[in-house]
């Protein structure tokens, strides 16, 4: 770690890093697919569509709502007069789906809030996306009430991490953020000089990769962990 | 007032309060009758997509994706088949100029943040909807900086007014929320023993009337001002 302090805060990603969600977005595009598979290539649509996500960004920002609306634009788009609106229903039931999906943890979760809770560090929760799902998420994973504060913010990047820890009164060099984002969780932090504990989840988003993912990973701020049972030695071995 | 502290703190809705939003909603929905109105009676229409609207709530929550989205739904349950893509498509675009729509400050609003922080108040901003959106119409509308605290929240409950509350160590009788919503603004707020400045507007969305208006309308911490110009010297008038 580049931290300079002992380490006192520590924030945890939501999305695939403490519970499942990109597993989700992918079961709703599958089922997405095979219902345009008469009239639409699954491969082109597949790259449309993150071209559609993409140039949404800006107006949409991220989230399950903000996936149906490009799911229906990119529909309509390739498909035209061969989509007929049951298959709009259709795809808006997809996305109400998504949104009712139970939360899911991920392996060695709570455990992981729990030992960076015992071992008295401030516990944040940094989650991106739409508001009212994720407060739905925070409240279905049970881990709320562990936390010091959950923070649902529109987009991570350093101005983001800079205001809220300023906020919380936290120097960033005694912080760490975990997650499964390079571009997320580790980049906007390591910039701040803070720690980034990488928990790479075999699923990410394509529109979460780094411009520059080599220079990421070389930043000496930055560890990577197999799973989040890994993160509590980790935690002990920084000598707290 | 039955504020029993000094005002210290005051919060300031955004939509409807600060600035127009429920006006680009109507427009946006005028919109969408004239496009559905050879095949969906206008009152039919307004009628279900407002049941639709309270359905959807629990799962896409408040803001302009949400609208869009149950806009969707409605048109395709009431014109059937007779509703093409393109019509999803004009919807779809509607929605997204509701999205890019710029902020348009209400008269005396940005005085009246000013008066409020000149008097030494701490200043929020308390702010329902998308969390995206609302944090474009905050820069948008140039009051970010000069506010203590922006909130985003996803519902404007008790427990969220005495949690964002105590985050920030003010004493709810002490606080004064100002809005155009009974339910949202000063309701709840009333309910902690803060007090309530209702500055109504001249359209308010059905949902967000009250449950029983003439009681909140009765509460003795309530005042209702025409319009912001009035805050200002309301305020002084609390002999600070």
């Amino acid at each position: 770690m580049s931290t300079t302090g002992t380490l006192t805060a520590i924030g945890f990603d939501g999305d695939d890093t403490l519970w499942e969600s990109e597993t989700q977005f992918h079961l709703t595009q599958a089922r997405y697919r095979e219902l345009l598979a008469d009239d639409v290539d699954p491969d082109v649509l597949d790259a449309r569509l993150l071209e559609v996500e993409r140039a949404n960004l800006h107006l949409y920002g991220y989230g399950a709502k903000s996936f149906t609306l490009s799911l229906i634009e990119t529909a309509i788009e390739l498909a035209g007069d061969r989509l007929d609106t049951a298959d709009v229903a259709e795809i808006l039931a997809a996305g109400k789906d998504l949104l009712a999906h139970p939360v899911e943890l991920r392996p060695g979760a709570r455990e992981a809030v729990e030992a960076a809770r015992d071992l008295g560090l401030t516990v944040l929760l940094v989650t991106k996306g739409d508001l009212f799902h994720q407060e739905s998420k925070v409240a279905g994973s049970g881990l709320g009430d562990l936390v010091d504060s959950v923070e649902v913010v529109a987009e991570k990047d350093v101005a983001t991490y800079r205001r809220l820890l300023a906020r919380l009164g936290v120097d960033p060099a005694c912080f760490a953020m975990v997650g499964n984002s390079l571009r997320s969780d580790c980049e906007p932090v390591l910039a701040l000089g803070g720690g980034a504990v990488f928990v790479p989840h075999e699923l990410t988003w394509a529109l979460e990769h780094p411009d520059d993912e080599a220079a990421v990973r070389a930043t000496p701020g930055l560890v990577e962990l197999a799973g989040l049972a890994d993160l509590v030695p980790w935690l002990r071995g920084r000598g707290r």
